[in-house]
């Protein structure tokens, strides 16, 4: 394998592409457009008319309808990858081979074995690679951690995490989509193993998965191709080395809003995160003493300022150094979680972690 | 068996006598003491000058040193059964065979043979028996119920009970007691089962419990004895008939008070309630904004309304008549509950309730 | 002026009697009844039927159509006077004459003169006299106040008070009144006065209250009799001796219900209290996040800790010796502080407190 | 007076300069330079290091240490004005001349003759003038208003607002800043008239502000000269021709933090807004149940997004056409306001507005 070495330079502009000119690339380069010693020279998108807008908005000097053009422009140190989930693993292992470093939108490939294949190929030649769970860059989550991480709340014992979506994405979203816990609890589980290795290695060892359809029924007849894809709602109890626990409840509508919520028990006390409302107005009256508004919608105003915060975050590492966080390899090992909860639906049982098969070959992450 | 027809009359007050005079005696006879139409005759304890204190201060016509003397006065039709844990079935089995409808406080006997017989002999009796799981009346566990009773949050799809205490009890207590389901979870069993029944019968099915020594090192010795007397915090997972899910975790030690929570999600909506604050005072000061005050510090001040309101309540279904709630039943159905968690936390597991293994000639508890 | 000696003795029962079986008096008599230590003897009404059902609820040995019986029972050493307002200030100086000590709901008269002339008789005779102003006794309200006398917030600035009925009362209760400041907002002036004085002495000196009509149009043809008996709506401005200012808003109707809020600004941080609920749960659907109930009503229910709490502490006060708060001058400046806002309303600018007259005679209750 | 007319066009970007390159200078230039369709063209601020990196970092294409070339660079449109406050009045006066429409940091000048003269010459040029009272902007503040507008709680009867800053400014800034009222208060008088109005034309017409030394015993030598500058706490209470009242405390410090809030109360409920804080975390422990950081600390933090608001406000409507607010003429208001609470606070007494002194031969701003 040929490996172009990254152009990593003291000091001077980081010079940056971004593949995909959707809803979330153009976050993304919103944000790097406003960062001071950035300069994004160029983006790449299917739809020439976004290019175009994009580009006059922004003020950058290229775009193509060529990914490659991103991947291959000789002066782009860090390509942000923004495009359909079907074309990040092969992107990634290109931009890797090109010396560019990755900000890559989860998940890295579709399967456990195109997962481990792409962050191989980067650490091959060794770029950084960040998966972007954008959730560890919320001013809240990132808070409570800093607080468990810090010791506020002494040695973590269990966390309870709430995860609902306002309402369940269309029929084709969820069918091949690789079910409930790949496609949405997948955050929650990285959350999850991140909260509780705050305080020392602790890694997964045992999940015990319940589901169950309450809020869609037509995905019902998804049953017998993936268990996984005919629910919308689950309960996910893991236990960790440590014997800590973490729950994570999620559901595919909740009729309130977008519901985000951790709140972690430790032996000297308790750290929770609350829901984010657009403002503080309560309203009272004959009805009710009340929010004014409802909760934040969905994830594109609820993590505003996480989706601009991880992008900060990766830029600043580029320029400081140091190890990339979520990295590719706390993408692999949320996906494993994923394939624990499956395999543990299937069973009607805990199942072990060292029990989710890895692709022929491929060894186990290091925990 | 010889029973004394129950002494209903309709009109007149309720002539009650109450066992045992220790701190939750005082609080069932300082209820009973002021609520219109009913007169307590009677207290017995072992304790002189404690039943000489109650009485004059409630100015009650007689005590006695011998609780027979209060199951058997001739013009007592209820009694209040505060006497320590090993008496109760005895006591449940006198009262009701001398036609005294019974209120008494968990648990109804310390085994489920026992449980299970003296449910059975009030049965027998035609007499009331009540367990006294205090929370249901708590005007917040109450508000919550009726929310899930009306509707109000569509149908219960999964809930979420904290139940912590503010420090361990001594290691007296635990050793024997029974462990960790028993003495404290149970309670919490109680309500997950209530709240989840609240829409139609929907008992549990699967219990699956997890248990670790936290906060407590001391009782690892009792490992051997008894798995669950060697545990200080759980994490329990039930499922239920109808597919809904409720989480209870427990731990002996909360250093931030008495943590009493329940949230319950539905597929119309969301119920919860908070701890509950001596007062509502608010300080902000340049270390923080906090609330003036700790939450209640333990039950007998968190639960303080609960206590009156249950024995209000049962004084009202003696003198209007209908179903007991929480019913001896209820109280032994927690028990199994309660073992089942015994047997997960031995098995590592989850099992189903029908694992629990009943004495022998004795049918299950109809659910 | 023939005064008997108040029978004040160590140890033994405090035995006391009550004018009046109305809502209130039965609220007192629950507590008295309760309080070890303490005994109802006698209670008076005009209405036998609920002297009846009182006595017999309460066992009390005795009634009368009579308060002179409650008054002069040769065993009884306090009276609760519960009585119409119009019969408070004769009673109390009758009581006084026969050396009872007095607990009495406000007002202590009907008039400034009267209210004077009934404390200097319970002055002379050595009763103590207690002026009911239950918001004093409230978990809140105390717990507030005593983090300003302890100095958690440092010196005190400025405070604010939220003071709303849930509905106006009827137009009889208005008319002749004596108006919003006198039967509303008195409760207020007296909260704010002893917030501000709670580091020292700091008398009121200068109010300046302003009025409006806007919720209960029926009260405008109040307008000439008496200003403050046409409006339902206030805002008072307090300035203290120290220079910390109070301000106070009442209104006859929050549609929302009973509103009792107070915050106080002080050199080193703020303390405030909040609404009180009947539950702590909180509902979420589509419509809201929510409070599953509204605030409490109104006084009966917000306040029934605070009516236990004062007559509590009156009795305990009665046993133990020790300075009466809130006393009858308490209620005297009050009312003071109430005619300042009268004249104030009237004159559209702000007075002294040196400007409210005196009855004839008399001289300002030291402040 | 020669004015040139303002390049208006329909479509096409929106061209503008920045005056002032200091704190607020870029903030208004990071919004310029990522709004879609505008264009910053200039920037001018008198240190030239400063312009050379903001250059760098938004790709401004020119700069200049004059701010004459940016109020007279041929294809600016508007001109943001974030200079010292002195230089405010002639450079909206050269920017009208120039045909350039205004948006202009607080205060438009420093007095009132020279305010009402740049508003003037801005009408009389056909500019738009917007006086950047950013809390207007404020999700929460923005929120609150639009619910009193659009009747959600009735008829506006009353409002407090609560305005305390985290910390005194030196010495050299009170000195002959023009006292509490003009320098800080302003913002609230603005908040306040806005919020009585927003339900019809509803001027303020009596103000009583009460003032005191309480947390910055250094000002008091400025009594004589100016006594608006020698008190850092101050009460003040609005009278509105609608009979709606509104009080306004603020303080030169508050121990907790930037202390901000709002509440009003109508006909038919209340609207409120609280603090906010960096984040939605909780901490609970032995020590007190807790927020797990202070509010934010002053108003960059805390009011980010409204500056943000204002400027993207004020882009929108030079593009779309439509009334300015806040006008100058609201800024004008807002500074009678001011020297009411001056006056108000020498005479000791309420002061009708139109007893404040116009400058000569100007007429009073029509209401």
């Amino acid at each position: 394998m040929l490996c172009i070495a990254p152009q990593d330079k003291a000091g001077g502009d980081l010079r940056v592409g971004i593949i995909g000119a959707g809803r979330i690339g153009r976050v993304h380069l919103e944000t790097l457009a406003s960062v001071a010693g950035v300069k994004p020279l160029i983006i790449s998108d299917i739809v020439e008319p976004v290019l175009q807008d994009v580009v006059a908005t922004y003020g950058l000097p290229a775009y193509s309808l060529n990914p490659d053009d991103v991947i291959n422009h000789p002066d782009v140190q860090a390509v942000w990858i923004c495009s359909p989930s079907q074309f990040h693993a092969d992107q990634i292992k290109a931009c890797a081979r090109a010396g560019k470093h990755i900000f890559c939108e989860k998940p890295i490939a579709t399967d456990l074995a195109g997962t481990l294949e792409a962050i191989q190929v980067a650490k091959d030649c060794g770029v950084k690679l960040m998966t972007a769970f954008q959730r560890r860059f919320d001013p809240s989550f990132a808070r409570l951690q800093k607080a468990v991480a810090d010791g506020e709340v002494g040695r973590p014992i269990s966390a309870v995490l709430q995860s609902r979506d306002p309402a369940p994405p269309p029929f084709a979203y969820v069918k091949g989509g690789g079910g409930l816990f790949k496609d949405m609890a997948i955050h929650d589980l990285d959350i999850a193993r991140w909260l509780m290795g705050s305080c020392g290695k602790n890694e997964p060892v045992k999940i015990y998965a319940t589901g169950a359809c309450n809020v869609d029924k037509a995905i019902l007849e998804l049953k017998d191709s993936n268990p996984s894809e005919a629910i919308d709602t689950a309960n996910i109890l893991i236990e960790f080395e440590s014997g800590s626990t973490a729950t994570i409840q999620v559901c595919r509508r909740a009729t309130y809003g977008y519901d985000q919520r951790v709140e972690l028990f430790g032996t000297e006390g308790l750290v929770k995160h609350e829901n984010v409302f657009p403002n503080t107005v309560e309203k009272w009256n004959g009805d009710a003493v009340r929010r004014a508004d409802p909760m934040h919608n969905f994830f594109m105003t609820r993590y505003a300022d996480a989706y601009k915060n991880e992008t900060k975050a990766f830029c600043a590492l580029l320029k400081a150094g140091g190890e990339v966080s979520p990295s590719g390899d706390d993408g692999a090992r949320a996906l494993e979680m994923a394939m624990a909860c499956d395999l543990s639906l299937r069973l009607g049982r805990p199942v072990l972690m060292s029990e989710v098969q890895l692709p022929a070959g491929q060894k186990r992450v290091a925990a």
